[in-house]
């Protein structure tokens, strides 16, 4: 295979595109990295990011190796009935964090947000960017980013039970039987 | 202050005993580790430590620096209605882990479970023995064990968010806010 380096939209470049972006949104924080500044940074065009990662929050997730389109999940449900998008929001969050890709990059991910303020930082940030509102809109409560945090705060500590602690009953549960008594319990803070 | 060092009662033989208890546990998990095996390594009496600690989850709440009386908590409320029970539980729960030293005491948890094997298996072996059991008896559903798995699944993603990620609105939200939400999604599971 020919690996000619410089051409635009060689293999090589998107994966420096990701290495700059990684540095960026670890050392300046989700909010503060631009798709700009991680194009100049790395010397491509900004439509080339764009052709590549679509978004912002794409580049992120191509980045720190989480699979794109947990937020779009989200908003794949609105205007379904709350207890059917409740169940399959569930379903998919751990079809989504059960895939080895996933379980690795949310391993690294927690591993890096309790051990460097950075890294907490961009998590956190891009939570209330791209996850927060989505959830959010599913309800239409006054307090509702108090609400989606508490759902994000249920679904992550499933995540963290199921495959950083291993707890027995939640690690050997089926998705079903998680989704089944979740997803009634999620209902509460957003109906 | 005079200090007698090999005196029983004295606060170093205290401080051994949680020393020679974090790296007991450490090593060997929680459920491997027994009061006799820890007086033994400490050339102690074992009587010594019941006096000290009470009990092996005391012992392991003062080794790892979490205040003790977690479980306790959750036994103080069998027989009381359930709604009552889970708002008082989630509130003491957030007084429990909003204190200084638990802070602390969470993310050093939180930061070992990650990132090494055996402190996962120590976090989980005590949630295993001592928490889990008396949550799940708030519950007389037959798979329990699940229900109060993803309560504690609830509650410790509550704690990420407010001191780990802190997230901005479960940063901010008093503990009463929190309960106010939290209790009626966490009956949900319990009912």
């Amino acid at each position: 295979m020919s690996r000619t380096g410089r051409r635009p939209g060689a293999p090589d470049t998107r994966d420096k595109i990701m290495a700059v972006a990684r540095r960026r949104f670890a050392t300046r924080g989700y909010e503060a990295t631009s798709l700009r500044a991680i194009a100049a940074d790395a010397q491509v065009d900004p439509a080339l990011l764009i052709h590549y990662f679509g978004t912002k929050e794409g580049l992120f997730a191509a980045a720190t190796g989480l699979p794109a389109g947990l937020p779009e999940m989200f908003a794949a449900v609105e205007g379904t009935p709350l207890r059917e998008s409740v169940e399959f929001l569930v379903r998919s969050y751990l079809q989504f964090v059960d895939s080895d890709q996933s379980r690795n990059a949310i391993l690294a991910l927690v591993r890096s947000a309790v051990s460097n303020e950075k890294a907490a930082t961009m998590l956190r940030e891009f939570l209330a960017a791209e996850l927060l509102p989505v959830i959010g809109r599913l309800t239409e409560h006054e307090d509702a980013p108090l609400r989606a945090s508490l759902v994000a705060a249920q679904l992550i500590g499933i995540a963290i039970l199921r495959h950083v602690l291993r707890v027995d009953d939640v690690a050997k549960a089926s998705p079903d039987e998680i989704a089944a008594l979740a997803a009634p319990a999620i209902e509460q803070y957003l109906q």
